[in-house]
This record gives C-alpha cells, structure tokens and sequence, in this order.
C-alpha cells in the first residue's frame, strides 16, 4: 500500500529545505568540468531523445536527496498504484488511464465489467477501419465524392493537444506522403471562430469531428450548431458529416445524426485525451492510422520509462524531481517551454493546459489545504522567435525563470539553403547551444547593463527529428512529469475544480439572474 | 528638467512600502457597494473603449498615493521630453519616437535634420501609393496579373505586432470588403518555418516584404534567400516581387532587387513599430490604406489620453500605476493577458515581447544595478478555450497571477447562432463578466477542494467592437503603459541588451570556435 503523505511532512523534505548550498552554473559549467557534465547530465529518452540536465541547478548531493524523495514519496509506487488501476483521481472518484491507450504497464484493468485495455484498443481499431473507408472513398460525402477536410469541433483538451499535435506533424506528412485531409479546429465560443474556420473549408468534403465526453460541453454544442448550420445552407445532410467522440453514455452516442461515433470515458481526463479517440479521430483521418499507431508507440515507450524504478533511468521522475526542487526550495515561480522547431509551435499551450490545470491546486488529494507551493505559471513560444521577443526578461530580468528547451538534429521538411556557411537547421541548432550556454554562465562586463549574471537554469529534449514517435514520447514524458509532481506535492492532479465557480456564474449571467457588481459587469456588456 | 530617480529612492515608494492595509476585493465587490464600484472604477478610452478597474485591489487611499508617485516620478513630465524629443534611450543614445509615426503630441521634433513627423508621414504616404497601385493592377507580377497575397518576412518586432494586428482586423476587413490580399508570415530561422509558408501560397501572384531595419538581421536575410530560391524556382524575377521596409542607410535601401523600399529609422524600436512602414506596408497591402489610417487613429487618440497630466483621465498611466503596485507592492510576479475575442489569438504574443523585452531589465537607465523587481512575465490565451485550460491556477494555485481582459459587445462577423436561448457572443460576454466576479469574490464551500478565495484581481478593457481604431487603441494603450512603467522603474524601456550574448556564442558555434560546455551541446545537436 502507498501513503499519501503531505509534501511537507517528509523527511527528504526537511532535508532539502535545509541544504543551504547552491549550485553554481558559471561554475560547473565552465571549462571542460562543464563539458563533462554535459556528457554526465544525459539520460536517452525512446525514439531517439535526451535529457540532457546539466545546466540545470543540481549536483550529486541534490540528486541523491531528490532520489531519497522519490523512494520516500514513493513515486514508482503511486505510479505502479495508477496503472494497475487504483483510484487515483479521488475527488471525482475515478481510475486515470490515459496511458492504457497506448499501452500496458502493468496488471489488466476491468473497470464496469470490462477489460479497459481492450476497450481502447478497439475504439482506435474502430477509428482506423473508419478513417481507411475515407481515405479510400467507400465512405464519401451526398455526391460520392471524397472528403479533404476534417474539423476537430472541441475546446480544452479535446483541442489543445490533438491540435499542438497535427501541427507538430503536418510538415512532416507532408514530406512523406502521409497528409491525407487537412485539419481544421474550432474550439472558442467566440462566434468569430466557428465562422473563420467555416469560410475557410469546403464543407461539403468536410469531416467534423465533434468532441465531448459528456455530450453537453455548452462551447462545443453550440459551434455544432453553427456547423449545422452551415451544411444545411450548403443543402447538404449534417448527418453525413459529423462524427462523434465521446462516452458511449452520453447523447452522442448511438444517435443518428453522427456517420459514427467512437467512445472513451471518464477515466480519461480532458487535458490527457490526446492518446485517446478524442486525438486518435481526427490525427487518423488527418494523417492515416498508421501514423497515429506510430505516435502511440512513442508514448508507450516513454511510458515504460517512466515506470523504472531507477531514478537515473526515468527522465520525467528526474524531470519532475528538479521541478520540484525549482519551485519549493529555489523559490522559482515560473517555467518556460521554448522548443526549437516552428512545428510545436502550439506545444507550449499544451503544456500550458496539462500542467496549470492539473498541479494549478492549493488542497491536497484529501482536500485540505497546503502550505507550499505547487504547480508554476508554463509559457512559451518556439525558438528562435522566442529571443527576438522575451528573453530579455529570461537573460537580465529581475525573477529567474527556469528554461524546458527542445530541439532537433533535423528539420522535418528538410529543405534548406547556406548563408554564410550554414544551414538554417545548423544556425537553429546554434542557437540552441548557445542560449544555453549564455543563460547558464552569463558573461561579466564592465557595463552592467552589458553583464550577464548567468545562474539561470534549463534542459534541453534534444532528439534527431520530429517524428510522430519523438512527439508521442514528448507528450507521455510531459504528462508523466506533471503526475509524478502532484504525487510529490500529494494533490490529485486530474480534477479541475478551479473551473466550475465561472460557469456557474456564466449561467447565472445568461438567466438574467444576477445583481450587485455582476450585473454591472453584464450591463458594461451589454449582455 | 525632469530628475531620473530610482523608484526606491522616492518618498511615495516609501508610502506605498508602509500601507500594510490590502483592499479585500470580497468586501469591496459584493453587494450593492460592488456595483457602484464597477460604475465608479471606470475611465473612458478613445475608440468605444473603457478601462474598468474596480476589480483591483486599489481604493481611494491606493490610488491617492499612485497619484502623488505619477507626481514625483513625473510621469507626464518624462513622456513629454519623450515625445518633444529628448534622448530618452540613453543606453543606445536616441530618441524614442513611434508616437510620431501616429501624431504629433507636441513640439516639431528634428532629428538628422528632418522634421521627423514629415519624415513618418511621408513613408506613410508613399506606402499607401504603392498599396493603391497594387489593388488597382497597376502594380503587377511578370504574366500582368495582380497580386494577391503578401508575405511579410521579419522576426520579433517585425513580425509579432504586425501579425497580431493582421490576425485582429483580417475577419473584421472579410466582412466590411476590406481584404484586398490575404497576408501570411515568415518569422523563425527553422527552415520548417519559411518551406510551409512557401507551399502554402502562389508565389507568382505573392509580394514579399523583407523588414529588417538594419539590414543585416540573420533570421530574415536567411529567410529571404529562402524565398528568392522559390521564386527563382517558379522561374520569376526576385526583384518584381520583393519590397523593403528598412533605414535608409541600410544594403537593402535603395537597391535594385527590391520593387520599392519604405523607411524606418533608429528611433523606432522593433516592438515599438507597428505603427510605423514595419506594419504599415504589410498591412495596408492587406487591408488598403484607408484601414491602416484608422488604425492609426485609433492609436493617436489613445496616446492624446496618455498625455493628460490628470490621472484619473489617463487609462494607459493608471494601467501602468496599478501593475507597479501589484509587482512592488503585493509582490505578484506576472501577469495574465486574456482577451475574450479569437481575433485577439495572437495579440498576447505581442504584448508579451512588447513588456518583457521593455521592461526585463536589473539596470537603471543609468546602468547601475537596482534592488527592485522590475517587468513581471506575461503570458495569454483567448478566452473562452483558457478557461479550459489553465484557469485552474489561476483560481486555485498557490501564487496570485493580476489579469488583464479584454472583450467586446459585438463580434466582428456578426454570424451567429441561438442555442439555450443565448448567442454565442452573449456566452462569450457572460463568461468574462462571471470570470471577473468569480476571481474577485469567489466562493465559500465547506470542502476546500470546491472553495474558492476569491481575492485575485483582473482589470478589463471594454468595447463595442473590435475596429481598427479599437485594435490602434489597444497597441498604443500597452506601449504607453509599459513606457510609463519604464518610467516608475528608472529603467531604459527602449534599449535590449540581453539580447546580444546569445547573439554571439552562436555565432561563435556556427564558425566552430568553441569548447567545454558549448561544444558539448554542438556536439550532441551535430552543429
């Protein structure tokens, strides 16, 4: 059995609070004591990635004590305790399996009489049978034609990550033959959104794809209407163009105005659903199921990572480990994602949702409250954009700010040209180095408003290329991180009450039904 | 004269260090006394805007002695030298004039012997020409036929504010038959970047406009071959399809290969420019001049307010005031800008680079070390979808992040549908007027895990639409606010030289001089 313990109330707590001593970057990192640790600081990751944390503020003593953390907290316990199917979200009194569909780790699961690995495995079998017959045109729209297009309709987690992830791999389909339909989004209530994304496809070769688990997410139904509405202008039957992702309870389910409808459940959590059929539908229609399976097997093998027990061989435990360490004992408020590669250009809002919304909490899993700090504000926008617009701040600010890099050997496209002796991957890929390097050990100046402190912590992901397998294991290392952190942090990191207080009033706004400052804010409005 | 004074050494630092007091928005904002707050705590702005700040935590007492700081850091005083001319970019020895590309607040300003307001205008002019001439086929490619795209090519300054503002205005011109040619971007110097662009637009009927004020800016020389070799590819003239937006001093100034070059000059910072020929040419290509011209004004008016020596009338100084208190004084250490309107996707992007790259500065203007903090991380999402995302934190995590709304009456396209017997624009409304009260005043619930402090303050600008002058109005509001905080801080917003050692080790990378750590990380990147 496990224990959930307060943060606070471990030994390896006390220990850390009380190691005084910081590591220096300018320097360990100097010299060839720093190159050395560039080559000790790297953990392989699956489908060809690292971990490489050197120039992050750690040495034998902090990871020792951080190793004595994760047997104290018993974070390879918690996580063995989740796959094998305990009830780990226990506010809302549910198993989390996110990482069942994409593989086994451990003991089968049955939950409501079923076997849940099967149950997955059979909805993204059902979804690759479906999105063949499209592909092949056997399942076609009114006028037998083939579609070209298909429009993932859901908001939160049912956006963010199948969208970060079709953007993260729509270059790459493309050189390899592998983009079958474009993609599309809707996701705002905002009805600007819906409209923009309807002039810009040809709906009557369009696929939408509506997501919500429930059947009632308010956003999602009402952009269904829009989109109705624009096949019915258009003349044609929105039965042939909608499919449903959703949970087979729900009013989605089993109803004829969907062409099909695949399931999952709640042991899924909205902002974990990518490795679902809430990513699976459209990253299956879009770039063919084989594809899909491929970026499930990345996740899978970094998921098998993250179950080794041995520290130094699971990069999102160390990941997490030093994230913690950033954010209770370097007073760190704050983390940036700036990952060198214009294809996950919208992974850092990903990351943004997977993390705030689930380590975002001040109660433990008990809910009574906690006196230390959990889950930082994540930002970030891709390298080398990113230099040219915030990090100023991150280089001679006044807060520091703790740096997640990701970068490639390669370009997907692999197209390039030489200017000044270089490809425009190796001028990247320089950067990369470089800013590392520049944040770690700074450079003294006479000037100080030329000086560069140094001291300013970061990783690096680097891999070969951005395959579907390398984005599958970006995605499973960084949902393992943020799990392993609320284990640390003894919070349940898969409920989001947070959200409910805004919608209850949102409600109340619509009903007409309030007063005081409220209904001013409605008058300002308008509404 | 005005005296440039460190924000610690000011008697009202003092007074604000010494109100232990804080206003408890749960009190202030319930009930009747929170309504009349709302109506209170409201400033008008130009353009159908208002700034309502009755949801921060300032009173009368607050706000008298933000009041006496605007006095004793001379506030007006300095944005007057600012705009009559004075160096007020001491680092790099310039003035600071992106006011003038919209206006002329005060004296005639004469740089370089040029009236520098003649010297805006007339680019404006000159673009606007050249605009007209390509909407009227005047202007065309190689076969005769008639542009239909622009491609701007530029990163940080050049590219986040002129896109964020394309993203703003593209659905709003759609409908008002103003979108003369669709506009795209190339930013990143990852060769992913500029080949996707590339394939997604008809280069023989595209114009590329190349933006780099000095004319050796890496990224977008880099860029710009990228694009020569494709039109070259399709067997065009570079030449007829390239336009320069640049200092008349630099390569790409009067030089053959470009159709036309409009001018910038060093007193027109890179995140300071979008009102100057770095927006204006891609923008009136896009939208016509007229439309830029609204914009324009839209700016002006909002930089007029910026001037008003009374504070309780100038939204863009009392803005700045209250996030000063919220850094200094409360100790928040960022901030959430969450615009309730798709078409402001991107405009977070840009205020993040605008206030980080200002004001993420350890040195007063002077360049001696401060012991204050200075500009706070920014980051944002559209509203409705952050609310599926990392609101969690926001109204249950550890830290208090400020937050900064926008939202609008109307929605640009005035499509909408009726589900729940509500319009989409009306939920969209709804959910900021209850994410305002629910963050201030939150809720009492006998389980910790659904209580909600309350106790987080937001602000919000207010509109009727989303315009161009509304979107002009917006930029100049946050340029002007994080100038006047610039001011409070003692520190050089205009200047970035946190930006140049990462510059350097790059280079030093690409042309293989490095060792130790650098190396290593070349090494494991195959640079």
């Amino acid at each position: 059995m496990v224990a959930w313990v307060d943060f606070d109330k471990l030994e390896s707590y006390k220990k850390l609070s009380s190691m005084t001593k910081k590591v220096d970057l300018t320097e360990v990192m100097a010299g060839e004591e720093g190159a050395a640790r560039v080559a000790e600081y790297c953990m392989p990751m699956s489908s060809g990635l690292v971990y490489n944390y050197a120039a992050k503020q750690v040495d034998g003593e902090v990871l020792a004590a951080l190793g004595e953390l994760a047997e104290e907290a018993q974070l390879s316990e918690k996580f063995a305790a989740l796959y094998n199917g305990e009830v780990i979200n226990t506010g809302e009194k549910r198993l989390v399996l996110h990482q069942l569909c994409r593989g086994q780790l451990g003991d089968a699961v049955v939950a409501d009489g079923v076997d849940k690995r099967a149950f997955y495995a059979e909805q993204q079998k059902r979804i690759a049978e479906f999105a063949a017959k499209v592909h092949a045109g056997e399942i076609v729209n009114e006028a037998g034609e083939k579609f070209t297009t298909v429009v993932q309709i859901g908001i939160g987690g049912s956006d963010l990550g199948p969208r970060a992830i079709y953007i993260a791999l729509e270059n790459w389909a493309r050189k390899n033959g592998s983009l079958k339909m474009e993609a599309k989004f809707i996701s705002n209530v905002d009805p600007d959104d819906a409209a923009a994304v309807l002039n810009s496809v040809d709906v009557a070769h369009s696929v939408f794809v509506l997501v919500s688990k429930s059947g009632t997410t308010l956003e999602t139904l009402t952009n269904e209407s829009f989109v109705k509405n624009a096949l019915e202008a258009a003349g044609l039957d929105a039965s042939r163009h909608m499919i449903a992702v959703t949970s087979e309870t729900s009013p989605l389910a089993k109803n004829s105005g969907y062409l099909a409808a695949f399931f999952m459940d709640d042991y899924i959590g909205g902002r974990y659903s990518s490795s679902s059929a809430v990513g699976g539908a459209v990253l299956s229609l879009a770039f063919g199921p084989d594809v899909f399976a491929r970026f499930l097997e990345g996740a899978a093998a970094e998921d098998r990572n993250a179950a080794n027990k041995d520290l130094m061989k699971n990069p999102a435990m160390l990941d997490a480990l030093i994230g913690v360490y950033e954010r209770n004992f370097l007073g760190y408020q704050s983390t940036a994602v700036l990952p060198y590669s214009q294809a996950l250009s919208r992974f850092p809002a990903h990351l943004q949702q997977l993390d705030m919304e689930s380590n975002g909490k001040s109660v433990n899993r008990f809910a009574e409250p906690i006196s230390y700090k959990t889950g930082p504000v994540i930002f970030g926008e891709p390298g080398t954009n990113g230099q040219h617009s915030f990090y100023q701040l991150l280089h001679q600010g006044t807060d520091i700010v703790p740096i997640q890099f990701i970068g490639f050997r390669k370009s997907q496209l692999e197209t390039d040209v030489v200017i000044q002796d270089s490809t425009s991957q190796q001028k990247l890929c320089a950067n990369v180095a470089a800013q590392i390097m520049a944040f770690a050990c700074g450079k003294k100046d006479e000037n100080p408003n030329k000086n560069f402190e140094g001291g300013r912590p970061s990783s690096i992901i680097a891999g070969d290329q951005l395959t579907p397998e390398a984005v599958g294991a970006l995605l499973a290392h960084f949902e393992n991180k943020v799990m392993f952190q609320g284990f640390v942090w003894n919070i349940n990191s898969f409920d989001q009450e947070g959200v409910q207080l805004g919608k209850v009033l949102a409600k109340k706004v619509l009903a007409h039904q309030t007063d005081g400052a409220l209904k001013a804010y409605s008058d300002l409005l308008h509404i």
